[in-house]
């Protein structure tokens, strides 16, 4: 195994209900017959849209407490009930006042990014699925007018149901991979929020290294370095390349992206009171 | 652009001032001749090793503080000495302790995991080059025996002097990228930690979608991607294949991962501010 294949499939715009598996079935027939052992990737985007997850702003219900935390992030009341729906809340990023000058750095156009950040200048820190994510996943960018799109509602079982449909249809036993961009340091990367077919993460923790001994580390997040490297080839905005078909690697079979959930909300508490110990010594 | 690339090179053991230039010219030109736009993904692991950046442990002066901070931590004293020396310490996380039921599922040898995890119990939160990390990137993994490698001294700097060494062998105009594993969420994947020749983020924040609006986003973490697409071909372990050649990505010339660091420690403060008033709701 030395060598990989990204190849980005442009299947055109997907609309509400349209049917994902003849499209990325239909459109690799012509350009890229899908094999056995591929791993398709696909932005959560188009699977929340064939499977119709839409909201139209104006229909959602608010309540005291999403005019109360719109107030303090500046995120629009309808959006915060979205969230509060879907998700729970752990904490706050006031995304705007802290990044601001990375971020406008980067901007393709100053006026535009500064618009965008007014609109949504605080991100609040959820957990979905087990999860950690930004405002629940939930996008008012590449939606129509006045909708938010809802991530799928079981990434997991969403990527099952691609898999056995793709392979219902071509035969192939190919492994599927959501992906969702996520905020990560100063700017934001594709993470897989659901797979099928494939194990998510490398089981090869405490395995030895090139003198024998045994390491801490192996647990390569396959899953997400897959959705990483195809979202080099992702349109993050005007270009419509939602699915990839990776050729190449050796992988296991699997279910689902671990649910860390737990993990990271005890970690959280021990990791303030580790370094709150650590940090007695420079402090009192 | 609806293709890419990812070839691993089999440079074999590099050892202490072995010339890396040589190394991946060589190889590549075996298997895979470097070409114009190229980009080459490299792991620090071999950078640190060709630029002798290995260090005895027994060597190393250890303090009174090196032996508190090894007491609550768990860590090697001689180790923290070198961390507290190659960086700032930021706080701790309790990785034995938090992850453990995670890690002894994805463990290869559950007995030589729990040896690994004894060893190193907790990780040190350190910013080093203005960059979040853990350990200050500092290894015994893959280390001879009784070392500890630390990361290249400027990272920019070393992919600035082979990406000029490779052109100056092969004439071709590449970017490089180096990249070392860190730990995310229930797992670990690699993150690029110095680049020359390629613009590490995408410069599209603020870019309108495909309905016209400006969208939060779009700042794409290039660089990251192609460290983490990279990993899928790196050995984590005993393989051998520390460079990968990442061939037909369009992308812009420019120097250095962006130095976040102000950002992510300004960013921390202000959203424990926010997140308080964002839950006093709840928690008063």
């Amino acid at each position: 195994m030395t060598e990989l294949t990204f190849h980005g499939l442009n299947i055109g715009q997907v609309e509400p209900n349209d049917d994902l598996v003849d499209r990325i079935v239909e459109t690799a027939a012509a350009e890229y017959p899908l094999t056995d052992g591929d791993i398709v990737v696909v932005t959560a985007k188009v699977v929340s849209f064939a499977e119709n997850r839409l909201v139209e702003a104006d229909e959602v219900e608010v309540t005291d407490r999403d005019h109360q935390v719109a107030d303090i992030t500046g995120i629009d009341p309808r959006e915060v009930a979205v969230i509060y729906d879907e998700s729970e809340v752990i904490g706050a990023i006031p995304i705007a006042e802290v990044g601001e000058d990375v971020l406008l750095e980067h901007a393709v156009d100053p006026e535009a990014a500064q618009e965008a950040l007014a609109e949504v200048p605080a991100m609040l820190v959820t957990e979905r699925n087990g999860r950690l994510c930004t405002n629940a996943g939930v996008d008012w960018s590449n939606s129509p007018d006045g909708m938010m799109t809802l991530l799928p509602e079981d990434p997991d079982e969403s990527a099952r149901r691609l898999r056995e449909g793709i392979e219902a249809q071509t035969g192939a036993d190919v492994a599927v991979v959501l992906a969702d961009s996520e905020i990560a340091g100063p700017g934001s990367m594709d993470l897989a929020i659901g797979c099928s077919g494939i194990e998510a993460i490398d089981n090869n923790f405490g395995q030895t290294d090139l003198y024998g001994e045994p390491k801490v580390g192996g647990v390569d997040l396959v899953a997400d370095e897959l959705t990483a490297g195809s979202a080099l080839l992702f349109g993050q905005a005007d270009e419509q390349i939602p699915v990839t078909v990776v050729r190449g690697l050796e992988y296991e079979d699997g279910e689902g992206v671990p649910n860390s959930g737990g993990v990271v909300r005890r970690g959280l508490r021990k990791s303030v009171q580790l370094t709150a110990r650590l940090k007695a010594r420079e402090w009192f």
